[in-house]
């Protein structure tokens, strides 16, 4: 196995039993290990500034191809810049394949080829193929690119999870050969639903391609967390040792916790963000729901040991609830940014604790305090 | 006619023609002007963070007592530190009196004692007089607090004008009566419809009060900007030299340019905010409709020569447009910083004009540059 080629580096800084830290450089800039992306679907994340997400200590965002193809279009935002450009993010952006996007889909067409379904905002008849995936991440011209790969609905029987995986790995040599673009990185995706013989089966197909980084997919898709645990346990180390390993759309704070234990390093969700608009707010001692009559008269901040721009800025629960009763935007926008911020804070923790050398203890510290539902809610 | 008492000041810095270059100190900071003030109606400025509103370059902000007192109570605004603390505004802050919003309910009862109307909120019969409204504004505790006025409806006949001219003198009185703090200062409202003679009725008597600033109310109520001009060239005489003038809910750009020109100090409107949210954004062109299909491939910004972080952080038109089309809240958010910026460089740029004793001069070019109405819309 070789490095990630340049401009891509990994860089393994410490373990702590499974759990690594790592800084993983990419041409727009590095990212430190364990890492959670940040969400921007159509090119933004929900509710919030690019200068916002950076200043939660996001270094990464993710983009989703799907969207972005079918509104405002590839081809319209390489004209723009790149969605760097077009959506003025600095920093390394990592889209997705539009796979986990079209498998969602009610009613589409699967076959060796690709997908076929309908196009949401035009109603034409579109296909989504390795290729056309691989040809739209190449003019959105994200950082890290991602495999096109059949997502396993769950739960799946062993048959159709075996298909899944055949046909991941025959699009991922697709992928790569459609693939046209050094300054980015096409990732591998690991499929094989809940199966480890299928997923090793995978993982070990995906390692003999020497890829520079590797994702593990068909999770997040309403398994729960003690199966998302463990798929995580027995498949994180297939993958690997010097390449990042990034497991796909996960998830609750306990998922990450757990995750980053197995020894995975990269993560996104639009849970922050969307639960954000909904006035749940992650604090230290669970989530609380802003909207509850109890937060009415609360002068406290949403955690007090918060240092994001709402909590810091002192801007009360009480107002947050009133921002909510009174449908004003200011209150997506202050929890979506606390959020952000409370999950950029327990990756950094989860690093600083991997670096010290305890990150069991810290894991234990974190879900001693955690309450996973509170009685706020 | 004296200075208005400490904490509050007022010194004339430049006239040129009518048009007033000012400073007015408050307890929470000094207001240069011509100035405008972003409305924040339920305790926020809709779609900006206070830190966004303040770098648009606004000193002041505008809070709504009708809307704070019917949610979330001035009770708990003034345990939450006031509305300075509840919504972390740290410069100065005017309220409104309730008396505008009061009047324009479609079922409410006007009295010499007041206006009866139905809480939209609960439900419940409530009453607005000038001692309830000076009480509300004395929890709320804005720098500048407004008297409770009769809001004449336009058209109105003479006979209506002066019954409005009578009760908001008789109300102007039980204001002072009822007003119990000096770190706010109460400003007199001139009503009077589009009638000269009742508009000098009743500013004669205000001015005789000896208040600390004067507002001329009853416009902004459909008249359209004809007449508000005409109202406004004649009214603002009237009013004393060394104190704030504040023409309230005005305007559009080419409003606030002749108001200035009239002598007019302060300004309040929902529109910059308002078009924002709908896709309308100013430029030293005219306003420009950013979910127009012109503006798809528009890789420009809103306004070139716009120093926003909208303009300055390189968003094009096309990236907004696409924003708008996808729904997504950071539109709303872009844009309002861009228009309140623009509304904030149209009164810093009118008061350098005026410090250079050139007003006439700076209006003529950015009228002869803004178009009222672009081909665009």
């Amino acid at each position: 196995m070789t490095e990630p080629r340049p401009p891509f580096s990994f860089r393994l800084d410490a373990r702590s039993g499974a759990a690594r830290a790592a800084v993983f450089s990419t041409p727009h800039g590095d990212v430190h290990t364990p890492a959670f992306m940040p969400v921007g679907t159509h090119g933004a994340v929900k509710a919030m500034t690019p200068d916002q997400v950076a200043a939660t200590g996001a270094e990464i965002v993710l983009g989703n191809t799907y969207h972005l193809a079918l509104r405002p279009g590839e081809g319209l935002v390489a004209k723009l810049g790149g969605l760097h450009g077009f959506m003025r993010w600095q920093g390394p952006i990592l889209t997705d394949s539009g796979g986990f996007q079209v498998f969602s889909l009610p009613n589409k067409d699967i076959s060796d080829n690709g997908v076929r379904f309908k196009n949401e905002v035009t109603g034409d008849a579109m296909e989504l193929t390795p290729e056309r995936s691989i040809q739209i991440q190449n003019l959105l011209g994200a950082d890290v690119i991602m495999a096109f790969d059949e997502c396993t609905p769950h739960p799946a029987d062993e048959k159709l999870a075996a298909t899944g995986v055949r046909r991941t790995l025959a699009w991922m040599e697709r992928c790569l050969a459609a693939h046209k673009r050094d300054d980015q990185a096409l990732f591998g995706i690991m499929q094989g639903s809940v199966y480890e013989k299928l997923r090793r089966r995978c993982a070990d197909a995906l390692v003999a391609m020497d890829l520079p980084g590797y994702a593990i997919g068909g999770v997040s898709v309403g398994e729960g967390h003690e199966l998302l645990c463990k798929i995580t346990e027995f498949s994180a180390p297939m993958l690997p040792e010097d390449k990042p390993r990034y497991l796909m759309g996960v998830g609750l704070p306990e998922d990450l916790v757990a995750a980053i234990g197995y020894g995975m390093d990269m993560f996104d969700c639009v849970i922050p963000t969307r639960f954000a608009r909904s006035g749940v707010a992650f604090t230290v001692r669970g989530k609380i729901r802003l909207t509850n009559r109890r937060y009415r008269r609360d002068g406290y901040p949403i955690d007090v040991s918060c240092d994001c721009t709402a909590c810091a800025g002192g801007f009360a629960r009480a107002y947050l609830h009133h921002l909510f009763a009174a449908n004003e935007i200011l209150s997506a926008i202050l929890v979506s940014i606390h959020n952000v911020r409370f999950y950029e804070r327990l990756v950094q923790n989860a690093r600083a604790a991997i670096l010290a050398g305890r990150f069991a203890d810290w894991r234990s510290e974190f879900l001693a305090e955690y309450v996973r539902e509170t009685a706020s809610e």
